[in-house]
């Protein structure tokens, strides 16, 4: 019988917003999740359950007879954690998800190692569509890059091989433009709250500004006071926020910013 | 004959991002443009065309017989040529378009004057869906604030009545949801850039962030890095950006931004 992809049997190292995530998709394209392992018994539980899976809280106790081990852990508590990780794992494939995190850190720890990152915002509370989502993939041998592509295309259309140099960088690009642009919707947040307004009013704005990057470059889709450095406009700005110095200094910064830019 | 509210004859005073796609839209509803002003031919003349109207250089020859002025101009200018623009529209609803400027910047210059404001980010490379653009009224007495509020509900069926106070500060939080935003694509395409990566990959992940906020409060659906101050990340990531003092002030300030909110 010829056995397909999907058999690789799987344990998650790790059940936070990354692993919860993967392990759900995975999970519903037909593979086996033979267990989760996570410190807090709670996180541990509550995705296995959602999987089908097993679960343990105890590194040591891990199962042993998987094919193929996704470690998705905090990058201090991996590294820390990893000879442990790999003890007793000779023969299986062993990746991590880390967009930071080099290929080599595997080294000299165990045979088959890779990386396998997809690039996207995850929270537990909310379920994305992994078929857009970018997978970067890198391991020690061709057959097993290839083998992880392979996973990777059962989820998604766009599946990458990266170096880890050009990986650091995606992860660096994606913290602009993922996490420091919610910082940035954050901050509208708290500005309108402060004037009794609702925080709805800026989600056409906020998904138009994603849509046009779609179409023009965000040099060309850029607008705004601080182009052509609107005095007038920026000081009147910079006095509103003479109660928040931290924003102030934001809001200097970035507009001086965008200003040498253009 | 009943006259319908497509019948008001309008004067566009200014032919920026702004005007060219709010003259367009009102034009494709059944508005009759009579004339477009800019100081520059061209901008005039590419507006004019595009919405059957006739064009000026001169203040002095903007028609008097129109019944609504929209003036969207920059702000330095407008302040500046005010007197010019009101002088002999007696009679005539003038309003202009600006989230940053008072409604009182009118007072004493003419009789019926107003704001309206439709918030989004507007280039002249791209068309716009207006349906889903919020409008902020603002007029001098309930009559025109209904005009205008009609006029809008054309358009959209987003129409808010806003206070100059009010319309500051959602003029501020649109530069931090979508001017800063957008600076943030700008900074990630530089770093993709440098390690020969396509911007394109990016996508999925400004979409999904965009997205997410639709759902939980920009709070709720931060991750990366910064909120538990990832030391391990963070300092890898400043070091990548040793030969950019800019991005790395920037990163640093964000980080602990974020940190400090959460």
């Amino acid at each position: 019988m010829k056995r397909s992809i999907e058999d690789t049997p799987i344990v998650f190292v790790g059940a936070g917003n990354l692993a919860t995530n993967l392990a759900k998709a995975l999970y519903h394209k037909g593979f086996r999740i033979l267990q989760i392992y996570s410190r807090s018994k709670e996180s541990a539980q509550l995705l296995a359950e959602q999987v089908e899976a097993e679960y343990t809280t105890d590194l040591q106790e891990i199962v042993r007879d998987a094919r193929l081990y996704i470690v998705s852990l905090k990058d201090a508590a991996f590294v820390e954690l990893l000879p442990q990780i790999t003890a007793g794992k000779q023969g299986a494939l062993l990746v991590h998800t880390a967009g930071s995190i080099p290929l080599d850190i595997w080294k000299g720890q165990t045979e088959r190692y890779g990386v396998f990152y997809p690039m996207q915002t995850f929270s537990k509370q909310r379920s994305v569509d992994f078929s857009e989502i970018p997978f970067f993939i890198e391991a020690n041998s061709v057959q097993d890059t290839e083998f992880l592509k392979a996973i990777a295309a059962t989820l998604s259309d766009k599946v990458y091989e990266v170096t880890s140099e050009q990986r650091k960088n995606l992860h660096l690009a994606a913290v602009f433009a993922c996490n420091f642009t919610n910082h940035m919707y954050a901050l509208a947040a708290g500005i309108l709250e402060k004037s009794g307004l609702p925080f709805d009013v800026m989600l056409p704005l906020i998904d138009e500004t994603a849509r046009k990057v779609h179409e023009l470059t965000p040099y060309d889709a850029q607008t705004g006071p601080a182009i052509r450095y609107d005095e007038n406009v920026i000081n009147n700005h910079l006095a509103m926020l003479e109660s928040s110095p931290e924003l102030q200094e934001i809001y200097k910064l970035l507009s001086k910013s965008i200003h040498e830019h253009h």
